[in-house]
């Protein structure tokens, strides 16, 4: 049975620097290491916890090698076989591929599920039911992806659009579509037949390997081959002499899209409430802990605020006085400090972009 | 001749710790130790270079002894015997009178001029044209203020308001009048009878400490020990001994009022543009090198900013990214970061003042 743990391998991809989170997030610390939402733990760490009940011991995680040392320290119960290291970043498709492809080898007929490592859900018990429910309709031969019911007409996100009923909660998936402009996200919303695309998948291992196999069969091959090394002594030449080769592609296009136009993709509503905690002003939102009046603080920092609104996040020891500002953001490191206000959040990716480009590599 | 340098002494009180600036300035480094306004040099220094013109090197500084050093090294021109050392804050009286009994016994007949250290003169010759007429003015056995037009109806002045003419340029004052009321600060301004207090004296010594004598006889008697033992052995245990026991009191009270109601001052009315670079907004508005665009940038900042507008001040090397904030103030410092808006810059001085309260006197 599918729905039973040991059928059932939860795949972390934990990957992305989180760029609209500068300079907190940074290629050396991303998002996922943090903690965004004052929960005293970090997202990686919430997003293990939220896995455990469903999987067990059966966890991978799949990350940079520059992070398997805060990885490790931050889930001590992670064994070393279900943590692969990339030597460099190919994007999404190579990451669970691989994941899907080694568990695959390792126990033949494996329904896996992948989730993002720096999302935030409330409300465990509803993850639960949908992710099961999802594994029941994976087992039929389906990539299943859980959708989330679109609380307001976001331009952030790819949207899923609904067919057919397959179960009591589960629907055919027409369509994966990319993040729209406004006045599409708009009718998107209205129509009440879209989901967001929160970039959860659950699905039998070998269907994920062939669709990828028609739409990629390079890619395909690639992972195969590393797949093949892997629990042996040749695991990490292998791994060192292909990934770097393997095509950077959002699993989004090289599987989902695919396998929807072939009538192969179900979506499960999500019940619970969903966060990508894509920028400080959704933090701000979101964090409960440590509020001051109408300011959100993250951090240790010491604070003395006249009536600000926002958010700050400090992890320096210094005091930071605010003093009458609205919807403020500021985020105090010990190399770089950020300030701006929440209207401006999402500009802080194209500021990052823009260090990059002259030279700031140290800052990233 | 009293409008030779060598019968006019400038004395230069330097105190005030200018809350309003926190935390850049610091009761250990105060305003007037700062470069505010992108001159590449102090508020200090500026204050001594315009006064060489006129005193050459007749120029006493009087600040507090924990200030000696940074104020011995900001002006290496400053003999020890023009460096009168305060062991403990007794405000500008105290100060003033202290530096007039000295080189009143040191030169009998010695024209002073006292000229605040934190502030911001711009046009020389026309500054300078002013102290040469109040030394002349002076010399007749006269109190001599230079009074500021104002530009606007502003309540953190006190005005002085003017009587007769005395020369083609200088007048009566009939009185001086404390920080007005907004109504009454237009009143004021309309009428053209009133000029801005910018506590720029120039007087007899002798002039100054008699009416000391008559209305603060016990404060005069200190000083007058105080200056009998100065330049002799016993001068710093006469100053330890005695100097806490003075009355704290402005000079304003003590000498210029009373002053005024015998007629005995008269005010030359300033032609150069002066500023008291009160608080951050005063800076921006002031601040015209290191400009980004609108944003005013003092000390060594590595700033990236996306069309904010404000002022900016940082020496800790941190890269400080602003986005799309108007008229923000960013103070960065090592141990402590200020962030409001030119709007909020008065309210700067109250949460100093909660700081104190709070015990943070390692901030203030």
């Amino acid at each position: 049975m599918a729905d039973n743990p040991a059928d059932f391998y939860a795949v972390i991809p934990a990957g992305g620097i989180g760029s609209r989170l500068w300079p907190l997030s940074r290629a050396a610390a991303p998002k996922f290491l943090h903690d965004l939402t004052g929960s005293g733990q970090t997202l990686l760490q919430d997003t293990w916890d939220r896995l455990v009940p469903l999987a067990s011991k059966n966890i991978m995680v799949v990350t940079g090698d520059i992070h398997a040392a805060a990885v490790r320290e931050q889930l001590p119960q992670l064994s070393d076989d279900a943590l692969v290291l990339e030597p460099s970043p190919r994007d999404s498709t190579a990451a669970i591929a691989l994941a899907a492809a080694i568990l695959e080898k390792r126990q033949p007929g494996v329904v896996i599920g992948s989730f993002a490592a720096d999302h935030v859900i409330l409300d465990q018990a509803k993850f639960e039911a949908a992710v099961k429910e999802a594994i029941q309709v994976a087992a039929t031969g389906k990539i299943v992806t859980i959708g989330i019911k679109p609380t307001e007409p976001s331009v952030a996100f790819g949207y899923i659009r609904k067919g057919e009923r397959l179960s009591e909660t589960a629907c055919q998936v027409l369509e994966f579509v990319e993040k729209p402009d406004i006045a599409t996200a708009k009718r998107y919303v209205e129509s009440e037949q879209y989901f967001w695309n929160a970039g959860m998948f659950i699905a039998p291992a070998a269907l994920i390997l062939e669709v990828l196999r028609v739409s990629q069969p390079t890619l395909h091959k690639g992972v195969i081959e590393i797949a093949e090394a892997w629990d042996s002594p040749a695991q990490n030449d292998v791994m060192d002499k292909l990934w770097p080769t393997l095509t950077k592609i959002a699993i989004d296009y090289s599987v989902a899209e695919p396998a929807a136009r072939q009538n192969n993709v179900a979506v499960v509503p999500a019940q619970f409430e969903w966060h990508d905690v894509g920028d400080f002003a959704a933090i701000a939102e979101l964090q409960s802990h440590g509020r001051r009046g109408h300011l959100a603080v993250l951090g240790s920092a010491r604070v003395l605020s006249d009536s600000a609104s926002g958010i700050l996040v400090s992890d320096t020891g210094r005091l930071v006085a605010l003093i009458g500002l609205e919807d403020v953001i500021v985020v105090d490191t010990a190399d770089a400090l950020l300030v701006t206000s929440k209207q401006h959040a999402q500009k802080v990716k194209s500021l990052v972009e823009s260090l990059r480009q002259s030279g700031h590599s140290e800052l990233l």
